[in-house]
């Protein structure tokens, strides 16, 4: 059997197995650790499964799955660059660009166009698949910081502007989640976890 | 609005944080450290977008990926079992029934029941979902074992019998992945990470 189309898929998957040591500033639920961009993933496609129904337009949730399973692939050569850091994120899209050409040509041809557009379709976050992953890469870190008592909310001295900012554009990929997380904002300013600067 | 739902969706998202600290057997490909339940099952989805293909027969590629996802749920109470520990595997069944009443009804009573269904589907291995996610779960550690240059089975003495008993399926949810997770097995042979003897 020629088997160079599954050796290429193979070598693919052994590569992103480097995502589990890509560490974010999001601690776990408990406050343990900080949670990896493997874990991270891995939560935000169980939550695409079980919240596809909050999306405000009907989405292709398979698509959905695909694209945020490997949304921070470009991570493993360009780093993970925390959300409120503006000297990082000045470079962010340079140093990605050059990571997607290295990393998704590692599959064959037809995957590698395929997981490149699905990055590129998030990165650009106009299609209702792209606007709910985004939903979804904010609640999760939301959801995680408000369990642990906002622990990395505190260490960063986060501020309520700069999560408005951030959560600008989420009431458009779902109405119903960012609702759910304006509570939990409010809940975290009267803990003193999060900055009042508005 | 009503979000007595999506706060029971929640809660459970928030439970299955417990997966990243079920620590699992194997390695990471670099051989540093032991993967956790989140790490393998976000690997597994991956594995399941690139690999379907490869299934023997047409499967519902979103429903095999939920289904991963959620595999090892039950072991945030049951605990990860070792593929080769004998008088774990003995009470395992049990344990994880019970794991199973007390975490999918956390979700709303429609999800509780699909996604319970799921695993049901899994642990029974009779469709061709349930028989290409056993694929993934047992190829998965064998990719990574192989990277690390065998370095969990040479901790644990594993014997090819061993293998070969455990992926005595394999071949029923994927022929070509299974040609291939037996060129991984000789090689290791000859390496002498696997012990022959058959």
């Amino acid at each position: 059997m020629d088997n160079k189309r599954l050796k290429k898929q193979m070598d693919f998957i052994l590569e992103m197995d480097k995502m589990k040591s890509i560490m974010r500033q999001t601690y776990l639920a408990n406050g343990e650790r900080k949670e990896n961009d493997a874990e991270h993933s891995w939560h935000l496609a169980l939550m695409c499964g079980i919240l596809a129904e909050y999306s405000n337009e009907p989405i292709d949730v398979l698509k959905t799955m695909k694209m945020v399973l490997l949304h921070d692939a470009i991570e493993i050569d360009a780093g993970d660059t925390y959300a409120y850091d503006v000297a990082g994120n000045q470079t962010k899209k340079e140093r990605e660009q050059k990571a997607a050409d290295r990393i998704f040509p590692i599959l064959p041809e037809d995957m590698a166009k395929e997981y490149r557009n699905l990055w590129e379709e998030f990165e650009e976050s106009k299609t209702p698949e792209a606007k709910f992953a985004h939903v979804l890469d904010n609640a999760q870190p939301m959801l995680l910081n408000d369990a642990s008592e906002g622990k990395s909310w505190r260490e960063h001295g986060v501020k309520k502007s700069q999560i408005m900012k951030r959560n600008a554009r989420t009431h458009e990929g779902s109405e119903a989640i960012w609702e759910y997380q304006k509570e939990i904002i409010e809940q975290n300013i009267k803990k003193g976890n999060i900055i009042d600067d508005m």
